[in-house]
């Protein structure tokens, strides 16, 4: 009678645990879809705000024509390609992002999930950074290797591109986040 | 008869393959202590060999002396600070890295290190690729903006800082693969 009640009580609290984790899961992955389309309006605004950004300024002489353009320098191109990639790369993931909320225990999904979200983690810092560090350099100048400070020109094209970073870093946060409820979720099923 | 030898066989069954998952999860320790020394080294050479390159030109005028610095761009200051801060943070999770080893079966410990692992990456590829930018940028310069390629003259100082991005590249990958291994080892669990 006493070992028949054990393995009663057993079974009872196995059922009520296991959809409770699973609702926790459900929750998560629906943390999880939400973020990565605040990732991918991130991402696609930093790429279009960086791709379309040009200025030509009012005066120019018989040779030579003032303008400035993102693809002038080739970090803000690899900026505008990672940034695509990783959009691209999300759009895709949202579709494992649903299954994981339909199937809250899966495994081997989660785990390939874990890992190109850290390869795109990677890319879109190396991008966001990379740019950031171009930007400042665009600001500031440097007195010590001669180069100048062409923001004094281009102040609106400087502002554009100053701008379109704040998506990539939110991007960047979101992925963190990302990396660590799909690391909860796989602990705890 | 045949209820009890069902539950022997479940028994016999779940003992043989703890110990089984407990294995792979010590092995995938191991690896993972022998990949943190990896980073650990990477970066503590990127940090020594980018902190302590300084050229100085063998001619100079009456008030100028052509010399060159890593702290001249602040860039690449940011690149010994990011290096330095993931290279005290590799000594100190290879004690949490032991303890895995030890108790395969940690739950907790291993979430939080993978939060911080992804954090780190964050950070180390920041570094790497804001200087990776610079770097090309003192290599080739850039016409439009102005920017002279400051390596024709400071070529053994451009030779130094290239050559201390590699140990941080290598740290961005051995990162991306502990946090995979991490997430393996927690979903084996």
């Amino acid at each position: 009678m006493k070992a028949g009640g054990a393995i009663e009580l057993g079974e009872s609290k196995s059922t009520s645990s296991t959809p409770k984790i699973g609702g926790v899961n459900r929750g998560a992955s629906i943390l999880d879809f939400i973020l990565r389309i605040i990732a991918f309006l991130g991402t696609l605004v930093s790429a279009i705000v960086m791709g379309t950004s040009r200025e030509r300024l009012p005066f120019f002489t018989q040779f030579l024509q003032f303008r400035a353009e993102y693809d002038d320098l080739p970090t803000f191109t690899f900026f505008v390609v990672a940034n695509s990639v990783v959009c691209a790369y999300l759009v895709f993931s949202l579709a494992l992002s649903i299954f994981h909320i339909v199937r809250s225990n899966a495994k081997r999904s989660r785990i390939i999930l874990i890992f190109f979200d850290t390869a795109m983690l990677a890319l879109l810092t190396a991008g966001a950074s990379a740019a950031a560090a171009i930007v400042y350099l665009a600001h500031r100048g440097n007195v010590k290797a001669n180069w100048f400070a062409i923001c004094q020109q281009f102040n609106s094209f400087c502002e554009r591109i100053s701008g379109s970073l704040i998506g990539s870093f939110v991007g960047v946060v979101v992925f963190i986040l990302l990396i660590l409820l799909s690391a909860a979720a796989l602990s705890r099923r």
